[in-house]
């Protein structure tokens, strides 16, 4: 499986109503609060590796869950593959004192509001999120899956086509993760 | 709030019969799967500290949990109180993954079968332990709580009674953890 994300800077108010326009099907609307912790023992950044707890509530549903993730450094450059593991924890703030009295520090956190939509584009269904990050600013990801290598290319024309179709410019991509932008704010 | 724990080697079996016959209230029977682990940047014998994964299961109610804790250092010889920070995770294993990639490595598993009984004595209600532990031997604690460092002194001699009750010998008394015994076995 490979995963095609492109993320451009954007005016929310504005997509949403060009989404709605071209026939966009809103899913849902969640809060992610994400701290990312710097270990005792070693230099995340060094390693390219992450460890993460992330709040995640759905207000409209109601519902929220708390998850601890690790990542490790990208396998592969080009579907920007890592080894990931990520589980639901009972109460985030007795797993921060776990981390935290390992010697674990929280490093940051990134706050933002996402709002998830779905849109057909050809062979590929995408899903566009509208971001909105605390202290960083307002973007818009397009994404979607496809199952081999060969199908990449044009699974990212169809994405850029998608971005042109809500009036966004695809030249102005964003490699940068939210942490590293908050981070370099 | 302090705690009061007398554990002495016994044959389950003789208990259980004495236990019935002086109306102990049998309660639950659970098995326990405890991981410690070894962390890469102290050492927790040195620091006594201990980071465990436990699943405990109960058979007869078909239930299971896993959960992640941390105990800090003694802060208190007498109450053997510890910081302690616990919480359930959805799996276990992958809890697992996220511990050995951060270099956490498992240092040894104890599994135990506890069942557990309630029985009166004096103005204390005790609950007694009956531990069969994979590779250690087999076990019974005492316990009860008070509310205050005066009250120790008689709630260990109602525990020491306790005992003496279910012929088994207070002299015994083991202070060492299972862990300790399954590392020294």
């Amino acid at each position: 499986m490979y995963e095609v994300e492109v993320k451009v800077p954007a005016d929310l108010e504005a997509v949403r109503t060009r989404l709605e326009a071209r026939d966009g099907t809103r899913e849902r609307a969640i809060v992610q609060e994400d701290t990312y912790y710097d270990a005792p023992h070693r230099s995340f950044v060094e390693t390219d590796e992450a460890l993460r707890i992330r709040r995640e509530s759905n207000p409209e549903a109601g519902s929220d869950e708390t998850r601890i993730t690790y990542k490790g450094p990208l396998l592969d450059e080009q579907s920007k593959s890592r080894e990931e593991h990520e589980t639901a924890v009972e109460d985030g703030e007795t797993m921060n004192a776990v981390l935290t009295n390992l010697g674990f520090e929280p490093a940051a956190t990134v706050r933002k509001e996402r709002e998830r939509f779905a849109l057909e584009n050809g062979e590929y269904d995408y899903t566009i999120t509208l971001d909105s990050v605390d202290g960083v600013g307002e973007y818009v990801e397009v994404e979607t899956e496809v199952e081999t290598e060969a199908d990449l290319e044009s699974a990212r024309d169809g994405a850029y086509d998608v971005l042109e179709r809500l009036e966004l410019d695809p030249g102005e991509q964003l490699r940068t993760s939210y942490l590293g932008l908050l981070l370099e704010s």
